[in-house]
């Protein structure tokens, strides 16, 4: 399959695009070539798509419950009554819908960690898009339970019913005040064997830091250092609060960061320290965090929101740039995954973007990445690629009305339940 | 003019709406009258429009110039230079445009604050929203430009040729730091005088105040009150480092402030006390800032910028609530101005939105509310009207090609300035 983008804005040129089976294949001023597709691309950027990093697509069926209440309060009356009454059906459902809705974001990506993971799973696969997908198993304040979760953990690894070309599975410790010592020896032991990502939230609140220097004497970066789980394929969510030492830790095995500005701002977890982490020299990516907690998956808002955190926390206008900021919701996420993509270049994976370049939100067009960034909403987005195939067309994805459907038919079940 | 909305969505019920004029005739089950118009509201729901109640509107033809940059630099390279060499035409169109997007996003009134005010308001009453203009001039540090200043404030007071239901002329003193007391003390005269709103920009920075109270042994409050300059139809901008007593002084003249944490944060301004100054009973309206700053217009991202602050600077999740934010962007702007608007009852001036209700960002709706501030996007408002009559229908603005073509114009000649 070969498509040819005809006379598309690339940073400040047109170009013709050629792509072929999953990868550009040719860019240059003026491609004189067949194709099975001909897009004309005059008015439009190509630009590359986004890859959420920490999130929980399917709680979008839980979005907009009990915001502005205390964690347990919400835990206890809007999720956790909500979360014992699912089924792999209801994830399914839920998955499509919040996929549809990061498509229609520019989204092609997500690191997913929830239960029921196989349906997110088959969810993505039949999307189009990619993801590297766990199912978080907690032993605390449970232990009796932790043979029975080694269990689901070692039948979800030989799971086998997945497209391995744009689908993952990961292993993923919820966190260490949820999971034992034993059972996050076990993650460590299992990840390695299988050469699997690890996906863990860490360091997202005060709390967490001091019941852990409490309980173990250190940080949650050096009790985690100590089970080996930091791998250059685990990638920690949140860390708002990180020590010195604990960024070098980081860095020195060259472990990845998904911030989730958003969702800390929201949770009033704190301000994490941008700049000083692109310093450092970490990797460090965005994630929207689940919709039960943002509300949201929009990366070009997460973009925002990222930025304004930055300059705040540092202090510093310089701080948070655009281009740094940019990366970290496109190249820096496809590079934690190993995704040849994330840039448009010959021979790179064609996971891309078409924008609307006279769109009012897009002008004047003085600095597109600062206006995709501060200022682009969905609609600016025409059309999303993802492993070289079309996935939304002129702002349509297959079967939309179908999918919003059968969401809205879900979504009565959980407006029910007490 | 008798516009009839038949089974729309208000707050959980289906009803009809009847506009009369420029206000709501009957809101109810089911209204058998003959209207001149006759719109569909099935899957919509209504609700108020949003008042931006702090912005520079033709600031837009500057957005994306030196994001990154630190105030001085910025506005000595990238905006003091343009500015000089714009002329009133450029005013206009820029505002067309800006006003373009503000429409796009539910805002049919901007608090406007800018150099040639008179085509900011030919633009607005062609728009067909609403808006309070000002124009601020400043005499530090050009004392000796003074008595012309004054003179250019006397004409602005004099300018007949506007549309006064939907516009009104303001006084806006820039800031304590750019307009000398014997200027301050004018402005306030010729505003009290004339019945006028006021327009000032108070305790953004932490340097500001620090300086105030070197030069004048107070806070900026404190400065502003002894030229009678809070009165209750003033509205200060920002309000980020405010001591107790600047809020007991504000509440005791029924001051206004208007809001603005997309541009506090990028500009490292602070977090302003959200939840403290509702709880001190003080009328918060919210405002985008200019583009340049922001760069955005768009009220819908602000409201979950300033729920995101309000969390986060009180450390609680019970701050910044979904009503309280919502107010702010609504009725709380209409009511700071007068404008008997910015509720959907009988009576109340016809200032609103229709949303589409299974649109992907507001599902699944348990709070529609809330999915409006935390995932609401432009394109999720269907129509817009003020003042009784439709500015946008189904997305579109009369004129709007034509209008952004003008602006790509426009923006040539400030692309080359250097």
């Amino acid at each position: 399959m070969k498509t040819l983008i005809k006379n598309v804005y690339l940073r400040g040129k047109t170009v013709d695009v050629l792509i072929e089976g999953n990868r550009f294949k040719k860019i240059d001023e003026n491609i004189e070539e067949e194709a099975d597709k001909i897009i004309d691309g005059k008015g439009k950027a190509i630009e590359p798509a986004f890859y959420n990093c920490h999130t929980h697509i399917s709680m979008t069926i839980l979005k907009g419950l009990g915001d502005d209440k205390e964690l347990h309060d919400w835990l206890i009356h809007d999720i956790w009554p909500r979360e014992a009454k699912m089924i792999p059906e209801d994830i399914y459902y839920a998955s499509k819908f919040a996929i549809l809705e990061m498509i229609k974001g520019g989204t092609v990506f997500c690191n997913d960690m929830y239960q029921y993971g196989e349906e997110t799973m088959r969810a993505i696969d039949e999307m189009g898009i990619r993801g590297v997908v766990s199912k978080p198993e907690i032993d605390i304040p449970t232990p009796e339970l932790l043979e029975k979760k080694k269990k689901i953990v070692l039948d979800f690894v030989d799971y086998k019913n997945i497209n391995e070309n744009r689908i993952i599975k990961g292993m993923s410790c919820h966190a260490i005040y949820t999971v034992s010592d034993n059972f996050l020896q076990f993650y460590s032991d299992i990840a390695r064997k299988h050469n699997m990502p690890i996906h863990i939230h860490a360091c997202e609140t005060k709390v967490e830091v001091e019941n852990c220097m409490k309980k173990h004497g250190c940080t949650p970066i050096e009790h985690l250092e100590k089970f080996g789980l930091l791998t250059e394929k685990t990638i920690l969510a949140h860390c708002v609060h990180l020590s010195d030492n604990d960024i070098q830790i980081i860095k020195k095995h060259n472990t990845k960061i998904a911030h989730c500005p958003a969702s800390n701002f929201k949770l009033k977890s704190g301000l994490m320290a941008f700049q000083k982490l692109i310093n450092a020299g970490v990797l460090v990516t965005l994630g929207t965090d689940g919709s039960a907690s943002n509300n949201s998956l929009g990366m070009l808002e997460e973009m925002k929101v990222c930025a304004l955190n930055a300059k705040t926390q540092a202090n510093s206008s310089k701080a948070g740039n655009v281009n740094d900021i940019y990366k970290t919701a496109t190249v820096n996420g496809a590079k934690a995954f190993g995704i040849d993509a994330g840039v448009i270049e010959e021979g790179k994976i064609a996971d891309f973007l078409l924008y609307d370049l006279n769109h009012y939100l897009l002008l004047p067009n003085f600095n597109l990445i600062s206006n995709i960034i501060y200022s682009g909403q969905n609609e600016c987005i025409t059309d999303v690629f993802c492993d070289g195939k079309q996935i939304m067309c002129n702002r349509k994805v297959e079967n939309e009305e179908k999918i919003i459907e059968d969401f809205i038919k879900l979504s009565e079940k959980y407006k029910n339940i007490k």
